[in-house]
């Protein structure tokens, strides 16, 4: 078997993980990062991994089958994802659920022109949850889907406090509640707000002289963010910050409750418990790389997402071996 | 939309489940149930519910989309399965593990040969649990993947107590072990065996005059079903047998435990909850009908299993509806 030959584009946290996911799959290869950085300056997890500038990937087009795009959603993929496919074999975790259907239709009219194969919005939310949340409803249509966050950090909630007078340094975690959770999974079926199923802890450095009664009051106040959450608040030293809260853990719950006959509860439930996000996402990406590869070799060319990946096309494994073994 | 035609072949206690699945779905409608039975003597769900003799599925082909064949793995299906793809799109829920390739291969052969599409093993497991054994496994190459089966009910464990001399009747719960469910849970990826991974509950009606202390024995030490797991056993009246032990309860775990680097532990939970497993499977393969649908028109003929079959292609919902509303 041949290796499918990788690149990284874009190195940040995503990108570090991608590095560390291909390492661990014995079919691929990683050819190197490309980034719009100097690649001298670029500390790669591994020493061998080779750095190139962007500007390399068109000459080192014979040598890669998929590129994994590891930019931000705001503003890297929506531009890179439909440049890039126009020469090459795609994945990207776009995220941002309200533009997906507006970046699906760009990639794929650029990837059916060029006859290439792109999947985005791999990863766990979307990606994993969004499939679990299909296969939930196709089977037990009489019922309802919940979905939990966390527990996990939260960057949009940490760059919030941050932002708050006062504070020196943040994080948040958003953790689901677990009442809530109880009732689900005893098949309830309750109306469940957002507020109904999470809440917020905060740990903040405050700054010298800064008034910790009045930084707690700015954050439990702020509307959207905090105000409409039961949220708990714990100052801490800066030195504890960088010692007990420097992972990016997350996951959490999609469950599906629902009744096949009247009476007659059926629950699904989808958890992930993740000690690192970014290393998480990074591992489902390059599992959908090893799809879009075989998708384009078989010529099945344009934008595709999670929904359209047959789950053996992950596997490394043939479909004898699958179905010899985990069927 | 047309309505997607379904037929039932089979009528025990997944026929059963799968009219009334077939029900709750708004893109099917039932032509009605096939059996070999005497038509008028089936008792169907649902009055309106058709009952045709087997042998009227030649003459009826033309008002069928997808036949669902209801019967069972060590006999109904090893010849059904095959003879009827011959002719018909069909789904199946065979589910002897062991004997899966042979069953592919036959369906295959003939499936190819007609140009017709067949999905065999749908149901939970195999199927969603298997599905779940493949997306654990080439998301987390590193680690390893843990089933636990339960609470439910365990047919054969059942036969196996109502074989024995003094039992009038009985029914065996498979219960997963909460301590062994934590471990795995907690990232330690122990080595575990079936035994230590499960309990087994039975509750037993003797015979009249039958000893209660050689009855228990006779359980606990029966090699094979009970001697290798903690077993407990309740003695109870036919009364209470037939008042708290006629639902056919099941589920359980598949749990992914592995690193994505060194001590980075990364944790993928699926865990179903049947109130009925005879309901949740025929769900299971209802939708999977769906699918077999789908790929019929498309052209997909040949023998699939649900490794084979896109997320996408089990919801009534199209791609463009599911892009905007669940990824």
């Amino acid at each position: 078997m041949t290796a499918i030959r990788i690149g990284i584009v874009g190195y940040g946290n995503l990108g570090r993980g991608v590095e560390i996911a291909v390492s661990l799959q014995e079919d691929m290869e990683l050819v190197g990062v490309f980034t719009r950085r100097d690649p001298a300056a670029v500390d790669t997890v591994h020493e061998r991994t080779p750095v190139h500038p962007m500007d390399a990937l068109e000459s080192m087009r014979g040598e890669l089958d998929v590129l994994v795009l590891c930019g931000g959603s705001k503003t890297d993929l929506p531009e890179q994802t439909p440049v890039l496919a126009e020469r090459f074999t795609v994945v990207d975790s776009f995220d941002t659920h309200a533009r997906i259907p507006e970046h699906f239709a760009k990639v794929d009219a650029v990837a059916r022109g060029a006859g290439t194969t792109a999947i985005i919005s791999t990863g766990w939310d979307p990606g994993l949850f969004s499939i679990n949340r299909v296969y939930g409803e196709s089977i037990l249509p009489a019922g309802s889907t919940y979905t939990f966050w966390g527990r996990g950090l939260s960057q949009g909630h940490s760059d919030a406090l941050r932002r708050i007078d006062g504070v020196a340094a943040a994080v948040q975690y958003t953790i689901p509640s677990q009442e809530a959770i109880d009732r689900v999974r005893a098949g309830e079926r309750p109306e469940l707000t957002n507020r109904d199923k999470h809440t917020r802890e905060c740990f903040v450095v405050l700054q010298d002289g800064a008034d910790a009664e009045a930084v707690r009051q700015a954050i439990v106040t702020m509307p959207h963010y905090f105000e409409p959450f039961e949220t708990s608040v714990t100052f801490l030293s800066a030195e504890e910050l960088a010692q007990d809260h420097q992972s990016m853990p997350h996951g959490g719950f999609v469950i599906r409750s629902a009744e096949s006959s009247p009476g007659t509860t059926q629950t699904i439930e989808y958890h992930l418990q993740e000690d690192s996000n970014p290393e998480f996402t990074a591992s489902v990406v390059v599992a959908y790389a090893r799809a879009a590869a075989r998708m384009a070799a078989a010529g099945q060319h344009g934008a595709w997402t999670p929904f359209d990946v047959a789950p053996g096309l992950l596997s490394p494994k043939s479909p004898e071996q699958l179905r010899a073994e985990l069927l």
